[in-house]
């Protein structure tokens, strides 16, 4: 290996259109390009405390419990779901898209028993579909998605909280893609567990997992307790339910190592540290609100734009994610062609799709840094011309001027 | 909460000189700034193979499965154990220290039938004292730690490969702590696996963990195959063994992920991959055992400093670690005192120790980026002066003549 043919890293620039991972706002990179501080350090225990109060807000809850996973957002899911099921566990599963699976996939690596009910790709469950399902299955824990990118769906969750309460039920859901950019109101939807992502709404790298969790998943935690040799004393008491079968995703050690005692488990991922903190500043400084409120002007107009193209959408309008569109391919059209001449002629991405829907529908974001009107109107100019060329008519001027009008339309709001 | 009340970070300026997490690389901060690229960009995609191949050359290994873990060093460690270990495997851990209780514990966590030996703190094992426990044991794995910052101790590891293959065994090693400060040679030491992290002699934040697998772990952990449903096509098969009980660290997976396949797992942590990719750069420009040798020059200056402060040390200087030194802290001297001083009025970090150590040494680094003659010069310094504020007596200009004094022996060379 010859050194000299590695040059110090040049990205090339990319407008990032997908599902996500999208731009990082240039504030978030450039927080991580800080000198790093010790782990004990009171300037970086401060910093962590902050980091759990800022993201109160971003999960609109009163938890203690808040605070980051050093991994990507599936190792919070994966935190939250090995610290929470015990091998035999029933849980149960609402599985409209690809990251149903996933979580299906994990809560099986949990050993848990696994119930899942499905409704076609593009749809999402009513409260009463769920409810039937807990009456029959009576499970431990209910997970779910609430924004599938994989089909672009939101699935509704203010209801579910009653239902869970009224049969005993833990009720989790899987936030990576929707946080930041559609309402989750953890506290009021008596949530027990959320797991985000950065790349997404949130407007960072991937690379950390903010989770929040209740007082009732906390008491099941720390009914599995263990303290590590090395660093075990007399005053540790081991829980008395079965251990979590994870050191690195224990959410008992990690709290341990959050909350006062500061015990020490992992080392903290600094710079990951510094992203997601000033992420979470950068959105309560606009105001959650008016962020989703952004993700669903860019999203709508974007929405516009593609109809006006001429393109077909994919799925439920009324239950579409503000922060992800999919748009059909359309017959004779080469959806990878289309991708790689974006990509390659306009340095900008769109997503592709997974299982049923490969090759079938492009996915397009308009999330975090990326969902503002030059990205809209960028993306729809560059996949019409795109399109023209490959010889699919549209309208001259349609769909950048739907886009301009719905953009005016609320302007007067 | 007040929004104005989280201002834009400003970590104050530290020097931090304990066990690790050490100052960055200027130049490892600066590469973790660059904008994001989605996951499938071929520009995404060659840097991820030229971290592989990089790190092949920080490993000294031939390894095609030479890859990262999204999550700090002992996602590295977890990811290894947990794609290796299958419940009911016996395995052995030599213990000399904290980090060989941890691997206990990640071991138990697989469920694995864990045996042990130990010394004491401060020693570390010959190979016979190894061998015959692995004659004993009948391991399927043995689990060693090279360099534990816990005691200070290096344990000699490059004959212990012979007898791992002539008992059948498979050889894993935690280098977090010493890789790029200390020889390691993974193909000639048959090494079967070795994990790292980026914040001790690697220069980075912590966030990733380099790992690599011999062909002989590979194929272990390919027998335990599984490929998630929502991306599992007809041509998957499933593995004849059981299991991984996680999906995050299921190194099948991820080796599917940087492999051609490239099969969706994680999103890879573009920033976190862009700090390896620029330490194991720097490391490799430099020439992996010139950094090696800067390591044990700036170890052995800062410990002929200490010796000539009057001050003891820990443990067997024949095996210490090149990049961290244990220091007893002197009768009548209050250990967090100096510290507190030495972090508050020079703004300088030395570490404290675990277990049975705790109160009884400072842990000194010189690793990474702090490997420097100026770092070890104003350690010397503030460390002689604090302990002269607190009536402690030392021989005044004594400590840094010795460092001197070692550093133009050396030049001489």
């Amino acid at each position: 290996m010859e050194i000299s043919q590695f040059p110090q890293i040049n990205p090339p620039h990319r407008l990032l259109m997908g599902p996500g991972p999208v731009n990082a706002d240039p504030r978030v990179l450039r927080a991580m390009s800080y000198q790093l501080l010790g782990q004990y350090d009171p300037a970086m225990t401060h910093y962590m405390n902050e980091v759990m109060a800022l993201y109160r807000g971003v999960f609109r809850s009163q938890n203690r419990w808040t605070m980051l996973i050093d991994g990507t957002s599936r190792a919070g899911i994966e935190a939250i779901l090995l610290s929470a099921i015990r091998p035999g566990d029933k849980v149960l599963v609402p599985v409209f898209g690809r990251f149903g699976h996933l979580l299906c996939e994990i809560a099986r690596r949990c050993r848990a028993d696994v119930h899942t009910i499905e409704v076609p790709w593009g749809e999402v469950f009513t409260p009463d579909q769920i409810e039937d399902a807990i009456k029959r299955v009576r499970p431990r824990l209910l997970l779910t998605v609430q924004g599938d990118t994989s089909t672009t769906m939101l699935q509704p969750l203010a209801a579910l909280g009653d239902i869970c309460r009224r049969y005993d039920v833990l009720f989790y859901t899987d936030a990576t893609a929707s946080l930041g950019g559609n309402t989750l109101e953890t506290d009021a939807w008596q949530l027990d567990a959320v797991s985000a992502g950065m790349q997404k709404c949130l407007g960072g790298p991937s690379g950390t997992s903010p989770v929040t969790l209740s007082e009732r998943i906390v008491d099941v935690i720390r009914h599995r307790r263990r303290v590590e040799e090395g660093i075990r004393t007399e005053a540790h008491r081991d829980g008395s339910d079965e251990m979590i079968y994870s050191n690195y995703f224990d959410l008992g050690m990690i709290m341990d190592y959050w909350g006062p005692e500061r015990l020490n488990h992992h080392t903290e991922a600094t710079s990951a540290l510094f992203s997601a903190r000033e992420c979470a500043r950068l959105i309560l400084q606009e105001g959650l609100d008016n962020g989703i409120t952004r993700h669903k002007l860019h999203g709508d107009a974007l929405l516009h734009g593609i109809q006006a193209m001429g393109l077909e959408t994919f799925g439920d309008l009324k239950h579409k994610m503000n922060n992800v569109l999919g748009v059909v391919i359309p017959q004779g059209i080469n959806g990878e062609q289309v991708r790689k001449l974006m990509l390659e002629d306009f340095a900008i991405e769109i997503g592709t799709s997974f299982g049923p829907l490969h090759g079938k529908i492009w996915r397009i974001g308009t999330m975090g840094y990326n969902a503002r009107k030059d990205c809209v109107m960028t993306t729809l100019s560059a996949l019409e011309s795109v399109l023209n060329y490959l010889k699919f008519p549209t309208t001259q001027g349609a769909a950048m001027q739907a886009a301009w009008d719905h953009y005016c339309a609320m302007d007067r709001h």
